[in-house]
């Protein structure tokens, strides 16, 4: 299924989670990141983001799309980075 | 129709893009907010968020619901705060 993922954790554990997520998807903004996932992919991705969290400050929120569906996104300001652009 | 809003907005202009989401949606983490929009109440609020934003800086990543479809979203770590325990 398709995922967007949003984090907002403590500036420490930034680094690992944005490391974990781009395992998984691709980087779309700062803390914003989407790609397909199967259930077994999305199990995995859930305990490796849970490993680098405190789950009891940091928070991550998961859009999940039914199969075959995809985002619709609009996109304002600043165009898009193409993947390889962001940090 | 319902939207999901994330911003990536420099330091200086959090404050304003803040408040202009509030205006229209609601708060669900710390640069991202939910909620529905007729056409016209996006366009005024497309209009609020570009006259806010460095458009060669800030980037804001609007994903859109068709009539009726409301997004399916799993919070992982920290609990969801109600509305108004976010700042």
């Amino acid at each position: 299924m398709y995922v967007v993922v949003v984090y907002d954790t403590a500036a420490e554990r930034n680094p690992k989670i944005l490391r974990t997520c781009r395992q998984y998807l691709h980087h779309v903004q700062r803390s914003v990141f989407e790609g397909s996932l199967s259930p077994a992919q999305l199990r995995r991705f859930k305990a490796a983001v849970e490993s680098c969290i405190d789950s009891g400050y940091d928070s991550v929120l998961v859009y999940t799309y039914p199969p075959g569906a995809t985002p619709e996104r609009q996109s304002w300001g600043r165009p898009q980075d193409s993947p390889t652009d962001i940090l």
